[in-house]
């Protein structure tokens, strides 16, 4: 049991080392937080209120630089926001009396936080102010049912203000300064590695399945076979990450508002690629031994048609795939798809045959992604 | 602007009336919560502490039982562990008399954090302990640090536990009792439907493409080539709801440890099935018009058998839906997969043909699910 979690644990560090730089991250930034605590001066200033810097740290950080700035300018604007109504509220059941004052609190809490509940389902606001929203319901909860005891709520939203951008800024300065991990930057990197391995499928296809004069053996056990496979479930990393890339500044190679939207295009066409090859591969494996046919001469130039197509479309991919990794225009990859134009009339004139219709999918999907 | 955002709201509210219900839940338990405050024998007993219970509330009131449930046990058990512990790095930290304590209670926030976020990456924790562990970094952080400047940390700790209990048995029993909202009985629904809309793509293209005489007009335009598409992309809503219904106690027909492993199997060989209903629907409308065939007897032939077979898939596919609507063994479905098979075997006969591929795959699917 130990053994085989102290692996797994070993594992998930290898793979991916930014990992452990973000764990120590985390506990860096607390340690620096909670430094408002341990001395003295600091800790007259800002009082019990520092406790919510910790409070914030601990919430905020996230992996990605894009997912501490969306987490952290949402808790900040949605605290003074909260905050403000809080008081506005307080102040209005004031007016209404010893008696009435927590009966209109608690009216104000509950119209409030159904509406901001409810406005969470809407799709824009949940996917980019849905921690904000709640932050909102949780200040404006606070400040106004904690209004009824407390005599210096002025002072107090504004201590707990102050800390919560304190610790919304130690955040920001751990995650942008020390390794930052970009989410933009990851996004660009799946993109290019999911083009990558559709090629690297086409190409097992062209070396591994057509070029084999006889019975291809083993052929379960390809790895080509598998290698589309991650493709098909990208899309909710690619979701997420775009998400939060839209939050990053500039940065490296990447320039404030990149075109993020466009890598989700990318990513759609590629899984509509992976899509026919799955099944493509299943009618590979289904009928590992092509077709048998009568005619062994038609039978060879299929085969040696299919096979220029599929290393055609290869590298139109490869090509597209270091492109996007050098971010230039892609040259070469037009040319190749091309070829595989040609290829593809000549297959049609020889026969109209079932693998033709995948590779007609993956040739829609090279020219759209070209005319971008 | 203002009309559409109304709109809009509007049809949010019409889809799933679930929804407006839910964000009254929320306003109810705050406003329920709220009383603490208010009310001034309670409000002696627990002090300014109450305010966790308000904060509580509003974090851990989830759409689902099943989500607040997750939340609130994670919350509970996390405070209580992250409490014990701060507790005692606290009493190890004054151990190290009056200059020692904040370098080694700093040391021990920093080691713990650092473990306990790298602990997220594992994905085990990750699906089921993610909201934990960020609660009890939190509270142990918070414990700890407040411990160099609070006396009576014991006192302290007892009534935030307290009042984080009544928070979370609040939001309980307001998710509960009103208006119940099931993870479980989603997704035993959405895996019903998906295969409803698997059984309706068949049986269009059995009435509307295959039964056709000659050309089929707009075929674009008809309505079962986009039916199967949201099933597609059902995996993350299916892996949420699987991991909230984990949660969930027995309710109505479905007990506590229902294999709700199994309908993520299904809703994986329901995608498996329209992967390769896309490729089918792709080819279909790349060559609307069947293949231009020399011997029309033969066309003839594999039309029809083509119609009968996904008649027949259809009509498995729909039993099999009302099957697990109603939860019984399905009895007709393999009468149909069988006369499917049987079919299969006569296209065979007549010709191997591209769309042959495909439908042996929805055979393969269907067999599968009639094994379970």
């Amino acid at each position: 049991m130990v053994v085989e979690l102290s692996k797994k644990v070993k594992k998930i560090g290898e793979d991916d080392p930014r990992r452990i730089a973000h764990s120590f991250k985390v506990g860096l930034a607390l340690t620096l937080v909670s430094v408002f605590y341990y001395v003295t001066p600091l800790f007259d200033g800002f009082g019990v209120s520092s406790m919510w810097a910790v409070l914030t740290v601990v919430v905020i950080m996230e992996y990605t630089v894009g997912g501490t700035l969306s987490k952290g300018l949402n808790r900040a604007i949605a605290t003074l926001v909260g905050g403000a109504l809080g008081v506005a509220a307080h102040q209005i059941a004031v007016l209404c009396g010893e008696k009435g004052e927590p009966i209109i609190l608690g009216l104000f809490v509950f119209i409030l936080a159904a509406a901001a509940t409810f406005s969470r389902f809407i799709p824009e606001i949940k996917a980019r102010y849905d921690y904000g929203v709640t932050i909102f319901i949780l200040t404006f909860s606070l400040v106004a049912v904690s209004s009824y005891r407390v005599d210096e709520l002025m002072q107090l939203a504004l201590q707990r203000v102050s800390t919560i951008v304190v610790g919304v800024a130690t955040c920001l300065c751990t995650s942008i300064f020390v390794f930052p991990v970009w989410a933009g930057e990851d996004l660009h990197k799946l993109v290019a590695a999911d083009l990558e391995k559709l090629a690297n499928f086409l190409e097992g296809l062209s070396t591994e399945y057509f070029a084999e004069k006889g019975e291809v053996e083993n052929l379960e056990s390809k790895s080509f076979l598998q290698v589309y496979i991650s493709v098909l479930n990208s899309k909710p990393t690619e979701d997420s990450l775009m998400s939060l890339a839209r939050w990053e500044p500039g940065h490296g190679r990447f320039w404030f508002r990149h075109p993020w939207k466009q890598y989700l295009r990318i990513g759609a066409l590629s899984r509509q690629c992976a899509f026919s090859m799955d099944a493509l591969a299943t009618y590979i494996t289904t009928y590992p031994n092509f077709m048998p046919s009568s005619d062994p001469d038609l039978h060879l130039k299929i085969r040696k048609t299919c096979q220029e197509m599929s290393s055609e479309s290869a590298k139109a991919l490869r090509e597209l795939s270091s492109s996007i990794r050098a971010m230039t225009v892609p040259s070469l990859a037009s040319r190749h798809a091309s070829t595989v134009v040609a290829t593809v009339r000549k297959l049609e004139d020889v026969l109209s045959e079932g693998n033709a219709m995948s590779d007609v999918l993956h040739l829609a999907t090279i020219a759209s992604l070209l005319t971008q």
